[in-house]
Parts: structure tokens; sequence; C-alpha cells
């Protein structure tokens, strides 16, 4: 990408969400209904990049216990390609053995060969795979093989595709998440998100898609999505939990024949992450409050991350916040065991911007400000230094324990 | 302690629940209603040693934000010495600022002079001081006060008192917690705990008394009691919270003229300290599963802590063993994301003794397996070398939910 084909028009953007995968040139999609899923909703999903270029960057879930998929599509990442994304609900084909991975590459040596029976001439090692839903079983191989004959075959342009994928992703999403970004630079950024529990510290999402018609290289898109992972989905902290399966990609078409700085990206791939976790906070499981952790005042953004995080998968805390019970004393026993530098005599703890306890103490009328709404912002000035850093969370609700108790059976 | 007076008798004791802090000679206790709590229920408990020794040691919560109670009691056992010990429930005295720490001074000047006028000379240095309850108010300290006058003429000898003091710090729990040791050797160790939540990594319980009546140095006891602790409270966790007052403190009168060797004492303190973990756990908020993790064939038996740690507070396993769902890819998932070396392909999963997944897979049946009942063992082997640890933890239940969403309020 040379310096002269940079864009020179002014940095803005208009951000929507009613588009997705799509809404960038040079991107097909499609969702279906495999029978993968006993209730026979979507449960299979396509994003195809049609190109001229097929860059493309991933992140990956840092658990240790990495399904089938996610061991695939880091591998076919290698060479920084991809031309196709298949997707399925239904099944996270995890802990499934040497079975469960010849599947997933089934799976994709079949994507390509029905891509190349339409005319795109493609490799197996260039389809990445996602999977998600229960832990530990086989995927229905026959439906999901018939599935992506069908889906190629389904396969539209414009935007209802993108919408169809997002659907057939969803396990106990209750609505789709997708989000774009048009540039003034003339280029787009789309992306669709699933995931509604298990959305934590390394990535908070299971799933997501992430597009662009920008030309760029993979080293380029690789630093704009850990660079945009790193302050948004790794800042979602619903129940502490992290997926075998969690997956973020980023594909490039270059279809708009634009070019851009790195800076630019970054800040659009940005923008787009940050709305799809905002909305998958706003869908995660059992979800009454939506919840800002900031902390601020640390010695260090890390130690201002370490210690909201903190804050954000107490118990206690969210159970509190569930009741609209201005409980801070639990936020202070919270931040207090969190392992990095504090002193109590110089907390601050404010709700909704009202400070509740100062010096490490509270102030007269603490106990009677009002969480009865359903956004509740938490912040913690530790008086030590500039480091700050925010966790988005929700409540510890019924709906949460209802939800959550009753998955696999 | 000379080596001529150590006890030769078997090592053999017998340990029961309806004995407490008045089980071994030399000590007095009670417990009464002094106001504190609204609901006028007993809040004020005292525990006297009456020597002839007042040896003493205790250990603390490791939370950074540390209550009024814990400051002062943590100094005053700077010589390893204590006559008596006094705690309230209904109020925690924590983030009270130099009022509240003035509060639990006075309080202690207070039993000093009470003790002081029914003929037992003591100093205010003498007196640890315990509180459990809501963080962030003053306590009533007219009430208390007048409590303290109260309860040094009320206290009696006997049984009775122990148990009218294990009565009096009770909070959300729904039974007093006591234990008692007797051991051939000639001498005994009792205990009392509260605590029903908050219960966490470096301390499991807000408030735990031990005594002995066994000849022992402060060194003795120190040891003792951070050996048994390690292997008791500091492994229970109910849902990762440390509070803000955790404290478990050890008490020796020398009143049975016997001694024994560490190991005996040891062995003794943390049989006492185990029970009463056990009954912490039973009566946790909201529980409805007594939960023990293992983890087995870790590197170390750090690692293997740190394992079965990261699966007990796993709220996703957690709220499945609430809905007795076997469901063992949560605990893959756990087990995946803890900080510590394991291989996927060597994973062991067992429920109630029955593997469940072998070389990270499912076996056949693995979904069939019956956890309805109330308690549930799950053990992973990592299957990589000698290090076992086991973590009691209960299920994250809506009555947790409740209980926890409505406390301050």
């Amino acid at each position: 990408m040379s310096e002269a084909k940079t864009s020179t028009t002014p940095n803005t953007f208009k951000l929507v969400r009613n588009q997705g995968v799509t809404a960038p040139l040079g991107f097909k999609a499609a969702g279906i209904a495999a029978g993968i899923k006993a209730s026979g909703k979507p449960d299979l999903a396509l994003v195809f990049n049609e190109g001229p270029h097929y860059a493309a960057a991933g992140v990956f879930t840092r658990n240790k216990v990495r399904a089938a998929p996610v061991l695939w599509s880091e591998q076919v990442l290698g060479d920084g390609h991809l031309r196709a994304v298949i997707l399925n609900s239904g099944g996270a084909n995890a802990c499934t053995g040497p079975g469960g991975f010849q599947d997933t590459h089934a799976t994709a040596e079949k994507v390509a060969e029905a891509l190349s029976h339409w005319g795109t001439e493609t490799g197996a090692g260039e389809v990445a795979v996602c999977s998600t839903g229960l832990i530990g079983d086989r995927l229905p191989m026959d439906k999901v093989l018939a599935g992506v004959t069908e889906i190629v075959h389904e396969m539209g342009g414009g935007l209802t595709g993108g919408t169809d994928a997002a659907h057939a992703i969803m396990t106990t999403d209750t609505v789709p998440k997708e989000a774009a970004l048009h540039h003034g630079g003339g280029w787009n950024v789309g992306g669709m998100a699933k995931g509604a529990g298990m959305m934590a510290p390394s990535l908070a999402t299971m799933l997501v898609v992430l597009t662009t018609d920008v030309h760029a290289t993979p080293e380029q898109l690789d630093q704009a999505l850990r660079y945009a992972t790193g302050y948004t989905f790794d800042r979602l902290d619903v129940d502490g939990a992290t997926s075998t399966n969690d997956t973020v990609l980023l594909l490039s078409s270059g279809a708009s024949e634009k070019t851009c700085t790195q800076e630019e990206l970054n800040a659009a791939v940005r923008e787009v992450c940050d709305d799809l976790a905002a909305q998958l906070q706003g869908d995660a499981e059992g979800v009454t409050k939506r919840i800002l952790i900031t902390v601020t005042g640390a010695v260090s953004e890390e130690e201002a991350l370490i210690g909201a995080r903190a804050i954000a998968r107490d118990s206690l805390v969210k159970t509190a916040l569930f009741g609209s019970d201005p409980n801070w004393g639990r936020v202070m026993a919270a931040i207090g065991i969190a392992p990095i530098e504090l002193v109590h005599d110089k907390l601050t703890v404010s709700f909704n911007g009202q400070p509740i306890a100062e010096h490490g103490c509270g102030v007269p009328g603490a106990r009677d400000v009002d969480l009865s709404g359903p956004e509740i912002d938490v912040t913690v000035d530790l008086g030590l230094g500039r480091g700050t850093a925010t966790i988005r969370t929700t409540d510890l609700s019924h709906a949460y324990v209802e939800e959550n108790s009753a998955y696999s059976s």
C-alpha cells in the first residue's frame, strides 16, 4: 500500500446497525436452516469474499481447550488469506477429538468444492470454520454437508444475505448483531457477532466476522484487529468465562479500490467492534442492567483494567446491582482484593456520577442514590496515577441462573 | 514446651458439633442481644480466656480494604497474647474511617474495664475485636458499650455460653456453627464460625474463634493456625469474594496442663477448622448443592489448587450444577482458561466418580449421569504430575441471587 493512494478525505464516518458483513463491497453472505439445530431455526451461515483481494486476519480464544474449528481456522490463516467463512450454530464441535477435527476439515473441503463448482476456484485452506453451541457432541455431518451445498447455492448479493447470516449464528442470543461503518474516504467496514454468555477475558464474544472493502495487507488487518479487540471484546466481561470457540475474523476484499492509513483502519475497526460489543452486552444472558465499570487513577492502564475486571466479576456486586442496591461496600471489598496497587484511604467510589464514598468512607446520602434505571456507571478512583480502563458487564439476575441451569438438558 | 511433657497417649480424638469455644478448659463465653441489629436478634458475643496462659495467634483477610476491627486485632496480637475477644454482628465497621477505628478502640477499652471491674485486670491491648455485617455504617456505640457491660456480667461457665456466642455472630447464617475436638492426650480444641457468603480465596470465612486448653506458645499456635486454615478455610470458595473483615483467632489457656507436639496441634486445629468449613459450605447463601472440586495430576499442588479454584468460581459450571446438568464441557472450558500447565488431550473429567470425558473428549453416556443429589464431586485429572488439591464450593442458585440482591436494603 503506497502512501500516494492513501485517502485524503476528512476522517469522517457513519455507523449504522441495520447492515453487516455485506455492507462493504465484494462480499456476499447467506444464512439458512440446515437442520443442525433440533428447533429447525437457522443454523448455518456463509460469508464469501469475491475479491479482488483476499487478505485476512484472526484472533482466537486463549483457552487451552480449543475447539476443532479454532484449531483449523488458526491453521488456514497462517498465510493471511481467506476466501470464505462457514459458521454453524447448534454445536461447538469442541472436545470431540480427531473425529471432530476431521468434521471441520470435511466442512471446509465441501465449501471449497461447492464454491469451485459455482465458478470460484477455492481450496479448503482458504475457508475458515466457526462453530458455536454445546461442547462435547459431534456435529450431524450429513446435515452440515447438505447445508453447505444449499447455502452456496442460496448465496445472494445485497445486505439481506448478511442479516440472514447474523441470524443463523445465534444461540441464546435474542437478536442478531450487525454494524457497519461507511468511511468518508470511500471505503467500508461491516461486521456481525453472536454471543450472549461466556463472554470474557481474552475474547468476549464467541463468533465475530468483520469485513472491509479497503485494500489492506494481512499485517495491517492483523494490527487493526488486535488493536480493536483489545479495547472492545477484551473489555466485555459478562461472567468471567471464556469459550473454547471464541473467534474474531477480519477479511478484506479491496473492492473499494481505496486504501487508508493504519490509524484510520484501526479506528474504523474499533468503532464497529465497539458497537458490536455494546450489542452483545445489551443481549447478554439474563441481563437487566447494562453496567460500565471504570477504574481511574491507577498507576497504569493495565492495573486499572485488572481492577475494573475484578469488580465486574464480583458476584456480590453484580447481584446488588440487579437489586438496584447501592451497596458500595461490595465495590470496596471487590477492588480491595484485586492484585494491584491501592490505598484504602484514597479510594473514591461513584455511582452514576455521584460520589458515594470518598477517602475510603461513605458520604452522607450514599445509600439513597437511585440505581433503578437499566444503565449503571460505577467508577472507582484510586487516586494514585493516570491509569484508566473501563469494562462493560451486566448484572447477575434470576434470568441468568435460569438460562444457564437449563442449557444442555 | 519440653519434650518430656509431650503426651505419649495414642493420637486419638473425638470430634463433636454441639460444643464450641467453651469445650476446652479455661474459657467462658456469652452471647446477647445488644440492640445493634434492628431485628432484636443476638448480636454481641464474648470469648474470655481465664488462663493460666494467654497465648494467641490470628490470621486476617488479605483484602487491602481492611475493616477497623481487623486493623485493631492485628495490632493487639503483635505480642501473641489475648485475654478476650469481643464480636458483634449487625455492622462490619468497615470503610468507616478514623471514627470507626476509635469505635473499635473504645469497645476494647470497655471490655477491659468491665473485666477489670469483675476482678480480672485486663488492658484494651489484650482484647481482640471482630465485626460483621454491612460495610460502610458506623456502629451504634451507645448500644455496643452498654452491651459490653451486660455481656461481661452475663458471662457464664459451661458449654451454653459458647453456643450463645455462636448464635450472636450470625448474619445471613441460618444455623450456628460449632465444633470441638477432645484429644486422647487430655486436651481439647473448640471453635465457632460464622459466614454464609463472601467466602473466598484468602480466608473463606468472615469470623472464626478457636480455643484450646493445651499449653502452647504463640509461635506454635501461629504455625498450627496457618497450617490449618491453608487446608480448610482457604479452600472454601463460595463466590470468589473476600471480606474486608475475615478473621480467624486461636487462643490457648493452657488450663489442661498438657502439651503436645506441633504435629498433634496442627492436626487437631485442622480437624476443627475442616469441620467448621464443611458447616459453612453447607449453610452458604442459597446453597442447594455441596460441591467438591478436585484437580489431580497437576505439575504441582499449587497448580492443582489454581485449577480447582478456577472451576469452583465459574458461574457457568455453578449454574449447570444447580440444574443437576452434567454439562462437562463447561468444566473443560473453565479449566482450560486457568493459568496452569495443561494439555487438552490428557484431560479426564469425572462426576461423582464416573468418568465423563477422557483424553479431552466425552465418553458414551456422559450426559446421563445423575447429579440430582445434594452432593456433587467433580474431579479433573490433568495427567501431568502428582499435584492434587480440592476446593469446597456450592452451586449458583436463584436463592443466592435473591439473598444477595436484597442485603443492604
